[in-house]
């Protein structure tokens, strides 16, 4: 039984946390969007669980650090500074920053990286996936995150391998690319595939979300578990023992 | 009985233009590649099948026009200059212009355009496609003969409507966009996909290819079906009696 | 604004509709589930919508035909049996009666017959559909009734076309044949795909729904439509204008 | 350099053999069919490839051992009773039998293993697969196959848990149950998805084959590999070292 608290409470996201963490026995500490006080929402929480957006995550990083409680960070869209504050907050407090939240795609990332390992890149590596109609930013957080675990199994660097956006005269596919496409339409939660295509055949792995709630489920869960932790940033993959 | 030349005879298109050229009882009248003698092509042929590159179209086009023969003209990545010339080359001879010559994908078309027509732009339009790794340009013909066909379902101009090559801070979807994504990757001959997105469910009218091999039966009964016809532009469609 | 009352409201279904009655403005008349009073639902009723079971059928149309008022049959598993008690009640009262709500699979319900109908039998269909666990009967009353939109579009019967359950030495395909398959698991809500296997392509016309309240929003303005009907059987063809 | 002998040879697979084996600078020793002379074929050869008929099995075996050469054993719709005959054969020779001899389907059921092994059995397994019309046995073999890797990951019996040609009255999903739906039509080499369907969400891991060239490179790969072995059974994953 703990107070888990919510950055990012107005959305759809917000509303399937609150109603997980009571479905799961918690208490609701509060929520607060866009301008809200991270630091009061601190101090009544035995955690927080980040589903905002990348300009509010030094804020609430300061917030937890202040109240010394863990924060789990859901949000999507990060740059380069946003994961050097995480490092540096993770110094002080427990944190867990993932792309996504739920059972199944931390699982997949896991056989995507498998698969980029066992095959070599003459094995063309593909990501596409589709979301919402509202989403604003392209490839999804989740995309990336399964570029990474691809590029991990390869043994490169996503930021040099990655290719996005094609449009135009574009020339043939460079050997070694990490590809996506991002598709927008409808009410989508959110599907993912990564295919990996060689010389007359294909694998594809593939997620697909029915609702929110498998990852609010899975943000609750990293909130439990952190709350055992010492000071340092963790996965998604040992929060789920993978 | 006919005699039919192949410009852009070297790569695997070209080869199965040839063999289902030969298959069909038809005579290869022989085939030209970059830099290839395409008016001596053109005297020797009873129609022309091209599937070489947009730089070459005006050349292709002026030698069937200079032997009065019709052509197929199945090159991808033309640009409305490219559209311009086949117009003023239908005057003087019959030229079926098409970013697809399968029956499957004409159908297809066909339904994409009935879709389209019958759900509101409540209903976001995806077009997504997936080919091999030396496909130079994106979208595909094909898939821009599909957006061609949802945009006139609707009622709309494609180049209004299209978006193509989401990456970054994007924002939300604009209403009525068509968009189109490219995957590429392996030895994929083609796989389009349409998808319809409403609140709460979508339709998605998909064709896939399995070789080179309908594409050229289809190439070699547009120029079957051009023989009997009179100068001007003419349609799978009409090829088909769809 | 009307009463509706729902037959089999106990499960997710009826859920929905008690929901989606109320948020279209509609009053709720009140639901029963297996052995409640339909005489007594459909006397308080301006329609009754019913998405049970087959074997309340015959007692649920007499309810609504000593009532007087119009009912939508969504249940599925219907046998010959059922569609005759449909058509005499039909001459007392308005009946609507469907294998699915929804605006998208009527839709595709009419592209799958349009696709049938322009291309030959060398052609093969199959129809694969996935639905939850929980799910008793197979295919789904949505595959059937997509597989005799296709069998209508080729002018044969779907009785004599219909190939199910394929396990074993089977033979084979026979020419005609039009094929089904069920998938079953997780918390599906509802997948249907229609594959036209031509030779080395192949067209999917496919629809998912993502949950209940398509259905739901389907069934209640089916309601509304047969508010104003003579007796008849109808189809929600006729109440979508398609 | 080798010799290969084709049993099964009249058929597409036969020619693909035929066709790698010349490619891969090894030498034909010569094809049979039903009927043909198994024993001298042997004789004539430093290895078997078998994609012929279960009945033949058994003289295919023979021949083998009499020959004392290895044999890779392609062929499927195998019952119990042959892969005893495979085990006594594996005393005196190398054999390897295989539901799919491509590298993309056996890494697949590595995945699909690991998948199984990590997910509870609340997620539901569901395999389809989609062949050529003129396929007569199902589930494929390759079908099996990952229904085999599927239900070692979760440490049970497929012959348990297998669940084939759903049809009619059905009754709910048994827990645990692994469910399997051919799909038969066109021209398709072989599809082949494999489904965990858990609460509101779904890991899909899917084959997609474009020829046979893929099996007959796996099948001459695995001849090649036997060449140095004892006598044993061996498998797919062995030969790509897995």
């Amino acid at each position: 039984m703990a107070n888990f608290g919510v950055i990012g409470s107005n959305g759809a996201m917000g509303e399937a946390l609150k109603r997980v963490i009571e479905a799961s026995g918690h208490t609701y500490a509060g929520g607060i969007d866009k301008g809200g006080d991270a630091a009061g929402l601190a101090d009544a929480s035995d955690a927080l669980i980040d589903f905002s957006a990348p300009a509010a995550l030094k804020t609430n990083l300061h917030a937890a650090i202040g109240a010394g409680v863990p924060i789990v960070v859901g949000t999507t869209g990060l740059e380069p500074g946003h994961h050097q504050a995480i490092d540096e907050a993770a110094r002080a407090i427990p944190v867990l920053q993932t792309g996504n939240t739920s059972l199944g795609v931390t699982l997949l990332a896991h056989l995507v990286n498998e698969a980029a390992q066992r095959l070599g890149d003459d094995w063309d590596i593909e990501i596409v996936e589709m979301h919402h109609r509202r989403k604003v930013d392209a490839p999804s957080g989740t995309a990336l995150l399964l570029g990474e675990a691809a590029a991990k199994g390869r043994g490169v660097e996503l930021s040099q391998a990655s290719e996005s956006g094609r449009d135009g005269h574009t020339g043939a596919r460079k050997q070694g690319a990490i590809g996506f496409a991002a598709l927008r339409g409808g009410t989508v939660t959110g599907e993912h595939s990564v295919i990996l295509a060689g010389d007359e055949e294909r694998i594809t792995l593939s997620h697909s979300a029915e609702n929110r709630d498998i990852f609010a489920r899975g943000a609750v869960k990293a909130a439990e578990w952190l709350q055992d932790r010492e000071a340092g940033r963790y996965t998604m993959e040992e929060v789920l023992g993978l």
